[in-house]
């Protein structure tokens, strides 16, 4: 058996998932194997757009993503981040595939508003220094939130039993068919108030996999998503957090813990914010309104 | 009690970890309680630098990072992103922390490099439209290390048993004072041959414990780092893998899954690549040259 990876980067694109040659060690004794691996690939994100009559392309951001669901993702993207507000603001949106353009080309969605369509460029500028985890400097997005008063959450909806939050983790296990493989994708998931998984995204980054969920709803004008609960493996960021606020999803239920500043967010906004949702328990951190039986809590009223 | 955190911004700065009122739910009984919390805040890394005799401060990344180590972050940062080639370059660095500054300018780090040091401003601006979980366009990152041939790693050392790697995950959950509390923050170790923790630095991101680790042997000068394991909870991404290979640490482990660019990028430079360190197991995904009893392997051998 060769025991090299040898991956052509056009034999993964559109490939979730690839087969390699690893040395698996249980205790002392290591034996070969095939094994499957999540792939990571960097997609560019491209906005068109026409500025003083002419025509523009700009680069927008590069991440690294599994592929497949690209143009819910660049579009998720856009809208999360503010760029676009619906999907009527979008003209065509153009992917260069794996047989599209040149080679540099390849792993491209250019995505083309409207003419007449305007952006707030300062969004984009303060991207432009930024880089990892977190598409956005914390408190100045809380500000710009908050001055543009985008999130509206309804109140006290939907209302979710201890019951139907324990059972989330399941859905959510059940929905991650290459998690189970690989153990190197983390999934995001819809879920309605009785538990039912309405949609589900993978992907090696969780801010992708909540980008391509979102994303799919907003192609099909299906926001805001008030009845929803926003499902995540890992752990609840800010980053995650504002995402679903975008999307004004009530509830955030991440598997693991939450940060401060998801917290801080979460209650700003009257935003529901579970965590550790495993194995029959969970914390609630904020918006425990909307968790019956509950009782006496203050938790969740904003802040003002 | 209250239930909300409250949290004052200049209360956090510094800390890593703040208290906060939860509703634990285990099963069907909720109880009230007071919950730590992982601490996630914006870090400012700006660039000071001379152009044409004119003295220039320009913001280089906002990242969502644990408060602690913010120089070595900024330094790691600079050092594994290329801008930096060694301390040499650097003249000062400045930390407007809690005590310091206007409030905007909290949590600014601003190193400024030597008068005459150049840097490659290209590669600022290929981060100017990155964001996500990625600093980097996976691809032309391939590309650009090859060009600066800037990775040597040392052949076949260090050599590692399954023993000391089995004992890894040992060394890193005693170094996690936080993330017992928490759960909400990722670690890295350095680690030697023997298994001896050398360092280990926390975060909310997993890059920015790298970056942590890295900058403090970046300011004692102690680079590169051929004698070293790097240890990392959670996944092992592209980003991981090139800022260790940028360190010129020879292996890398994780304990989850590594992803396929992962692979690649280890297996192309001849970097160890362990992954699902974890129960007396762990799987070998490239240059398992260094790692005694794989025999017949080829694997972590170079492709040219």
């Amino acid at each position: 058996m060769s025991r090299s990876m040898h991956i052509e980067p056009g034999a993964l694109l559109g490939q979730r998932i690839v087969e390699a040659p690893v040395w698996r060690v249980n205790g002392s004794v290591p034996y070969e194997e095939a094994d499957l691996i999540a792939v990571e690939e960097p997609l560019e994100i491209r906005l068109g757009y026409v500025d003083a009559g002419t025509r523009l392309v700009r680069p927008i951001s590069v991440t690294m993503r599994t592929p497949g669901h690209d143009v819910e993702l660049a579009v998720g993207f856009l809208f999360t981040e503010g760029i676009i507000k619906d999907f009527g603001d979008v003209d065509r949106i153009r992917h260069t595939g794996p047989t599209g353009g040149k080679k540099n080309n390849r792993n491209v969605v250019t995505v083309t508003l409207k003419p007449g369509v305007t952006f707030d460029a300062g969004r984009l500028e303060r991207h432009f220094y930024t880089a990892s985890s977190c598409g956005v400097c914390g408190k100045t997005s809380l500000d710009a939130l908050e001055m543009a008063a985008c999130p509206s959450l309804p109140d006290n909806q939907p209302m979710l039993t201890a019951e139907v939050i324990h059972r989330l983790p399941e859905a959510l296990l059940e929905a991650q068919a290459v998690f189970e493989h690989t153990g190197g994708l983390h999934a995001a998931a819809l879920v309605d108030a009785g538990g039912r998984l309405l949609a589900t995204r993978e992907d090696v980054g969780r801010h992708n996999a909540v980008d391509k969920l979102i994303g799919a709803h907003v192609l099909e004008r299906r926001l805001p998503l008030h009845a929803g609960i926003l499902l995540v493996s890992g752990r609840a960021s800010f980053e995650l957090t504002q995402k679903a606020l975008m999307a004004e999803i009530p509830v955030l239920a991440a598997v693991g813990a939450p940060s401060s500043l998801a917290v801080e967010l979460a209650e700003r906004f009257g935003m529901t914010l579970l965590g550790f949702v495993r194995n029959s328990r969970f914390n609630v951190y904020s918006g425990s309104n909307r968790v019956r039986d509950l009782k006496g809590s203050t938790n969740g009223q904003q802040q003002v």
